[in-house]
């Protein structure tokens, strides 16, 4: 299998991969947009996308373009992140990584590095090739940085939260087909913004006994103050109680996407701890 | 009226100050931690940030820091996002903005500069200061930047939706005292994660003909794939509907925190526009 991810390596996705799909030959992508579209292209059987942080909440891009493809998600896998301070010293003037790693462990930079300029950069990874020795320049990213680009542990974890896992799904093409499960992720825009319809929504699965282990909202980006929601609801979209709470969700909805039924992972037993 | 933001002058946050309390003197903060605390401090009266855009959706920062200040909230607006390109020329070769101004821009700058480096800052008002003539460098941001560092207007609006809002609030001190209002934000934790448990406490408010104009959920940190939720219901906590609806609230939540009622705005009336 060729898995697409967001390079280069030493990024949370190349670990991600690496962990997921042991011998499968992995394709660095420049973005999200690129690995969904090698996938597309036929580059890649499939990808593999961060989709939401127990600690930083949904990665909204990725959640826009799951609505942009016809990719399906054939598996989830929790991922234990651990953000390590990376550099060449222990003199720490500059601290550079991606926004959700910053957030993930603003209060410790606080702490520890009240005077550290912190810098956002796209890629924590990219920009571990390019801070010099004696610049007082660090990234915060997964330990495997260091091993790959020469860098000295400097924080082994700086996460905030003890616990911090990061849900990531793989989106596979039509050559792969329906692979079925006991989670379906579905996303739907309300017909009416009456008081009521998202749980009369909401509670056409709830009758059913249908958990949903997921509830996230996004802006519908066309119409200011109205909402388009994500949710996994626990079973195979071929599952009768489903197929009928799908039935009553036309009713209330339009636009409603399935975006595929899977195994389910769990959030308490992430791997890579 | 001192009103602490997000600064330095030239931020979407400033603008939002601006419009919003004319002749109040601005407090420039270095983040939207430090205005909450310059507000409990008595350095300002009030402090107004941004909560939720109708493009890249919630502030979660913003989010997180409600649940960790005794502030409530006051007042909220709609302010017209307008996110123009400004360089000293034509010729751009990197693109700096902040992560939310680079997510609202991602289409077109793709289109119209595939070749550029895009860089995130975490403010894109103090890299205006600092990008030079002859570069190639570029910003993304509010075109009060231009005349504030004499920039060029390179393209007006680069926008990928043409509507781009950005609510804000303002928190407010115990001073101010209980505002009042037609809206209530509310944030809660469901006690129990059975099927139907967030249908129960939604329908709270629907059966009393309650509308909820938000509901979006946040990852409880300590508890991985559990999730709180903010909910902005339509009504003054002292209506008696609502009062009986936080009642019920109390039996199926635990951690319900109510974050100040304060009259509503209209998404589709933003201001600035």
């Amino acid at each position: 299998m060729r898995i697409a991810y967001l390079g280069p390596e030493g990024t949370w996705s190349w670990h991600a991969a690496r962990i997921s799909y042991p011998g499968s030959s992995l394709v660095a992508a420049k973005s999200f947009t690129d690995a969904i579209m090698m996938v597309e292209s036929d580059q890649a059987d499939c990808c593999m996308l961060p989709v939401e942080n127990s600690v930083e909440g949904p990665v909204p891009e990725v959640l826009d373009l799951l609505l942009s493809t016809p990719l399906l998600i054939i598996a989830e896998k929790m991922i234990c992140i651990k953000n390590s301070l990376l550099s060449y010293s222990d003199h720490v003037k500059r601290i550079y990584s991606h926004h959700q790693a910053l957030a993930q462990c603003r209060g410790k930079i606080r702490r520890y590095f009240p005077n550290a300029e912190v810098v956002e950069v796209n890629s924590t990874a990219s920009m571990a090739s390019s801070i010099s020795a004696g610049s007082g320049d660090a990234i915060i990213g997964s330990r495997d940085l260091a091993s790959l680009y020469g860098l000295k542990v400097i924080i082994e974890n700086l996460n905030d939260y003890p616990v911090n896992v990061t849900r990531f799904i793989t989106l596979g093409n039509a050559k792969i087909g329906r692979i079925g499960g006991n989670k379906t992720t579905i996303s739907f825009l309300l017909t009416s913004d009456a008081p009521g319809s998202l749980v009369e929504a909401l509670s056409l699965f709830a009758r059913r006994g249908i958990n949903l282990s997921m509830v996230i909202s996004r802006p519908e980006k066309s119409d200011p103050g109205s909402y388009r929601f994500f949710i996994d609801a626990e079973g195979d979209i071929s599952d009768p109680p489903m197929a009928e709470a799908m039935n009553g969700l036309k009713r209330l909805c339009r636009d409603i996407t399935i975006k595929g039924s899977y195994p389910k992972a769990s959030w308490k037993k992430p791997d890579g701890c």
